[in-house]
């Protein structure tokens, strides 16, 4: 049987610092001894991504971002050669290797690049020559221009894309990727005490939880572990206790369906009041907003009577003094009443695959949130996923009585079989 | 008539902190805007070497090379990419290349590679596209292994090779090397007062003061405009002020022939006494001290008398505990009476082209020293050079000294035609 072949993937957090770093080569090590071959793929250590980004911003307001992705890059290959080093100290050959040396190539576009492709074949050769491959992560060259060896970056959290995208082309058994959390919980556990972290989650769920504020890894690298079909792990680099996997679960008609909760406060929203019903009026507000970069995420708009409407939405809250900017002049464009804002607003959402095909989850969250004394100024719905806005300061109330009208706290499935898919509480 | 080239270089001194980097944009955009296009290569920013080295140091006691290699290049990626920045930002095109971007190739020895070859295809496509090409220094790729993009460093002071390579190999009109100091002096100011500073300098004589102390410029550098013919002027990045050009000088047979002063600290003196003379006994002395990479300076023999001699020659001081361990055996074996050491003396040297083919230097150079009661404990002399060993307590008396009788505070040739060529002092 040939040696399990596995991709560690750690954070800024898991190798902020030497003592840190030959923490993790120990990790390794330790892998290793157990008979696996190894793939890590490491992030810059600790903040040395915003510091280079403050370097940047002091020499200049607007960084180039071809120069931006070749000076934020250097991170990578810093903490790559040194986790290297820390393995030799430790008496385990290892190498490190650049994104373009690992063979990843990318769209091109500075800053913000999809991994287009991955040439596994110089990590193969060093893996056939027993040694751990370290890979700078976050990083390829521009496919269009590789003879060029022109550095693009992938966005924040960009290496655990690198990392599912060499298990998804290496064919690795486990991706694993190391955080300064556990996994995967029901709730925040800053917020909600009880919150329990889950065994297994779907990714479709994860996609949800990540979205909607759990930010635990990259939504691009779910999504391209689940197209792939890659088992990922979430888990923590800090102590030696099972993660979250991530992946498919073929009992999930017999679950409670919800997973669990997310919330976010980087939340604003705008109203425009007494909105013209006629066609084309939306598409005039979101066009300005869309050319601005400015991200809309839920919209709500209710029929109209007697010829108007009220059309809502929520951007991130940062944009707001830009969105309001550009939808001034519309007022009198488009002939509305006027236009109201609130960045006190936050969002919460009950995650569970299944959810929108079963009845009864809606009523249940409303009629907790009710109980609660948390007035609902939002609703929307996905497949897996019912989201409301509520006002910023009862977040903390609504996602603690919310866990416990859906009993999160409490294991599912075979751990215990007599937790009622229908109990509801509060 | 076409634009002049000139290829500039910033030491990281030049480059610590945003403040500085902008200044050397500005500097730049001066001599884009004076008509030059311009090649730009850079050091890593300020103590940044260093700082990667500790951080290496922390992790390991024996950072593997290769890996260091990786790590070090970052520091003069991240301030090639800054540089370009701020160009950006006062509105000059400008674009960052990497050693091996830039065409730079290697023989491939970690830590101490040499320049092997230029490709200077891409840096001159971008000078085509008048952008001005910043060049991160001290770097290139293995030629050997140039599809694994395996990076190179090329020691201490590696970007003035990098800077003279550029210019050798594009053929550039001018080449920069901006320092912290105004160029070179006829002397240490920090020991002489009145030490001027030399308007131009052959490379010869600017390699016996830099291999002698003077420490401006990397040696191979010197080495490699001289050989290709590069005029390379050494100048300050902190004020406007002219420079030392240093280039073969066509009227150097009618100039004072004591062109400046070096001395070094960093010295050991080593004797061994009543060595019987008979072949091969100063192969088995210093054999052992090659193998172990300690660089021997200056030996003197006498010839000896009733059989035996002392053999006497000098180390770098950090290296005395270690060749004493190495030669300790051989008093037995090579049967010598004793070996004395000194680790408490100092070189200096007079430094001037046509010094040994003139009768009288060495004679007026020894007198000065006798009357300022200084005494000489080896001397060497080379074609351009004589070196004398003291104690390291008379130094600056013995540089004054010297500074006085070969009266180098005078300007030479046409500024001051009156100096004679036979005027001594003290």
């Amino acid at each position: 049987m040939p040696a399990p072949l596995v991709v560690q993937k750690f954070g800024g957090s898991s190798l902020a610092g030497a003592d840190r770093i030959r923490r993790v080569a120990r990790r390794i090590a330790r892998e290793r001894a157990a008979g696996s071959k190894l793939v890590v793929v490491v992030s810059a250590m600790g903040d040395t991504t915003d510091e280079l980004l403050a370097l940047a911003g002091a020499v200049t307001d607007e960084p180039d971002e071809r120069e931006l992705d070749m000076l934020l890059a250097t991170g990578e290959h810093q903490s790559a050669t040194l986790v290297s080093m820390a393995l030799h100290a430790v008496g385990v050959p290892a190498i490190s290797l650049t994104g373009a040396q690992a063979g990843i190539s990318t769209d091109g576009r500075y800053g913000k690049a999809r991994i287009a492709n991955v040439d596994p074949r110089r990590v193969r050769d060093e893996l056939d020559q027993d040694k751990v491959v370290i890979v700078a992560g976050f990083q390829g060259v521009s496919a269009s221009a590789a003879d060029r060896l022109e550095t693009t970056t992938l966005g924040r959290g960009g290496s655990d894309t690198t990392a599912v995208a060499l298990a998804a082309r290496l064919g690795a058994d486990r991706c694993q990727i190391f955080t300064d959390v556990r996994g995967i919980y029901t709730a925040d556990p800053r917020i909600v005490a009880r919150a329990r972290q889950l065994p297994i989650v779907g990714p479709e769920e994860m996609l949800e939880l990540a979205n909607q504020g759990a930010q635990v890894m990259q939504t691009r690298a779910v999504e391209l572990g689940w197209v792939n079909g890659v088992t990922i792990e979430v888990l923590s680099s800090f102590e030696d206790a099972p993660g979250t996997v991530i992946k498919e679960d073929p009992l999930v008609e017999q679950r409670n369906k919800v997973r669990g909760l997310a919330h976010d406060r980087n939340v604003a929203k705008i109203t425009l009041v007494e909105v013209p019903d006629r066609p084309g009026v939306a598409a005039h507000v979101f066009e300005p907003l869309a050319e601005a970069g400015i991200n809309v995420d839920m919209i709500v708009q209710n029929i109209g009577h007697g010829g108007a409407t009220d059309l809502s939405f929520t951007i991130p809250r940062l944009e707001l003094a830009k969105a309001k900017r550009l939808l001034e002049p519309l007022v009198r464009e488009l002939g509305f009443r006027e236009m109201t804002t609130d960045s006190a607003v936050a969002k919460v959402s009950i995650v569970g695959a299944g959810i929108h095909n079963t009845p009864g989850y809606a009523a249940r969250m409303f009629g907790c949130l009710a109980e609660a004394g948390v007035n609902i100024e939002m609703i929307s719905t996905s497949e897996i996923r019912i989201t409301t806005i509520i006002a910023e300061d009862a977040l903390e109330t609504a996602v603690r009585a919310l866990h416990d009208a859906f009993e999160l706290e409490r294991p599912e499935r075979l751990d215990a079989p007599e937790a009622p898919a229908t109990a509801a509480a509060g």
